[in-house]
């Protein structure tokens, strides 16, 4: 089957990989309806992360089921499915509690650039989407897969509630789907914090009530300015580093709430800072699991369009392309056609 | 008037003083009924905060209104009040949200093992204690003053629900206080961290179900062991050295929340480590002022009795001995009568 294989900074390539394939009588195996480039295949892409060996990539997609195994109960060859970067059981005390990205049987689903994906703990993993479902709504469902699950999870870590103001620090797909989060929670007044014209305008269509393009201190003190001095309800970190971090810190009131959802790189919080400012903060792993059937219900009755996302759409053959158009920031986000 | 004054590392004396006097019409004079000694007045007993001149100590009191300012209207000469250690003007937009000790207009009010105390903003900050009370409750109310209330925050901000599993970490007032408050907001398992005998029966008196005497990684993980490997929902912190901070944090299940009251001393929290914990974190100088009227009601109907905590009851005038019996882990808490 055809896959992207990343082999060094900037250098991945379309190859001719052996076919995913059952391993476990939980899996399944789907063949991929679209797959796509996520914000945080560009830490490794850009060798933020180092590259051990050539490594499939990608952790995003939605599919037909080709094949399950013997213990599959609750999924079916031929039915459209989406799933998540990270299987999980849905049953261990962690998945109950609703952080099945901390699933006590967890393990990464990686290579999903690929005609084929192998799904561990298919049962738990994979939600299938019921009825004939349009064309049309595969960009946004594929976006359910990590993205709009992400940015959910950043609106609900948050506790964003009914006539909050919510500032979102981000303006990648995350970011974006962040806005349309708060605003399916009630926040009244959301302000997304972007620089870059088209994204601006995304997120307003999404939502977005005043957009802030100063960053930092100065974005922080632009938030407090348009919230009387007192600062957000609710603050979603979708980036990730040190500078973001202190923003959103900084942008939040006393007594309010930060989800983090970019993976930390060089993060660290001073824990006296963090004590007088009465913030809280909740980050991590989306569970998507948790939140994708109402997810995909929202899709499905055209509540949400986060598809919207999608602003280059290629062959899986030319991921390169799409790879390196993320990385110049020339489009948002790649979906890629097997 | 008499009133302690920190002159040195563990150079406590009581001196005359010019009595507490209104400085401005907000302002009340009480006449202190009781007064205490803090965990945190050690911090600057031993020397790990710098003492830059003589310090009258000491934030903790219930009194008799001596006078008020011309401005101050809810609150009469004659009162018995409860007051806190932030004035607060309780009609900010931060008090408003229940964040009074970061009120726009905070201020600190210290000097209080004295006769006399001058505390600001009197409206918002004194709570009146109505009714003929009992001697027996003023040590309940002075607790009410910081521990108990702190404590409470301590349970709130790690969002303690009915039905959870609490961990406390920490064995001073505040700790024991903080069982309290799990047991109050409906845990129906609460584990006090304490290896000292006389403070492992206090916890138990106050409502803990398990005491686990281990520290540190082993602390953390008999915490796992007893909470089938997840962790605990709710870790309230109520130490603040690093240490006590990561023990918190790895007793916390996936989703689970740590309240962090004790003045974090040294803490730096790795964000990346925080992100795959899925913990939410929330701390700060506890808002005392939005429980004080529903905690003096469960004193005074005799539901909690926080009192307790106070093991050694001196004169103003010994208030040297109180300081030391506190350092030296003799006493828990020791109360002072002017």
């Amino acid at each position: 089957m055809r896959a992207t294989v990343l082999h060094a900074p900037r250098d991945v390539r379309v190859e001719d990989r052996p076919r995913a394939a059952l391993q476990q009588p939980t899996d399944a195996v789907i063949r991929t309806v679209a797959t796509c480039v996520c914000g945080s295949d560009l830490w490794d892409y850009r060798g933020v992360n180092e590259i051990a060996e050539p490594t499939p990539g990608g952790h995003e997609y939605v599919g037909i089921v080709e094949e399950v195994g013997s213990e599959v109960t609750g999924i079916k060859p031929g039915q459209l499915v989406v799933g998540l970067f990270f299987a999980s059981d849905n049953t261990c005390p962690n998945c109950e509690n609703g952080y099945q990205t901390n699933c006590l049987h967890r393990e990464f689903v990686g290579g999903c650039q690929a005609e084929y994906v192998r799904v561990p703990l298919a049962d738990g993993t994979l939600v299938h989407v019921p009825g004939d479902v349009a064309e049309e709504h595969i960009p946004s469902l594929l976006a359910c897969s990590d993205v709009m699950g992400t940015g959910w999870y950043a609106a609900v870590a948050a506790q964003v509630e009914p006539g909050d103001t919510v500032a979102v620090v981000g303006d990648g797909a995350v970011g974006l789907c962040a806005v349309i989060a708060a605003k399916e929670l009630g926040a009244t007044r959301i302000i997304a914090m972007s620089r870059h014209a088209p994204r601006q305008q995304l997120a307003r269509e999404f939502g977005a009530t005043d957009v802030v393009a100063e960053r930092g201190h100065e974005g922080a003190a632009r938030i407090k300015e348009l919230t009387g001095g007192i600062g957000a309800d609710a603050v979603l970190e979708c980036v990730g580093n040190p500078e973001s971090m202190r923003q959103a810190l900084h942008s939040t009131r006393p007594g309010g709430n930060v989800g983090f959802v970019g993976v930390p790189h060089g993060v660290q919080i001073d824990g006296e800072e963090l004590f007088f400012s009465h913030v809280a903060l909740r980050g991590g792993p989306a569970p998507v699991r948790a939140f994708l059937p109402d997810l995909i219900e929202r899709v499905l009755t055209g509540r949400i369009n986060p598809g919207k996302v999608f602003d280059l759409e290629l062959p899986l053959d030319q991921a390169a392309e799409g790879y390196r158009a993320m990385d110049e920031r020339r489009a948002i986000k790649t979906l890629l056609r097997p």
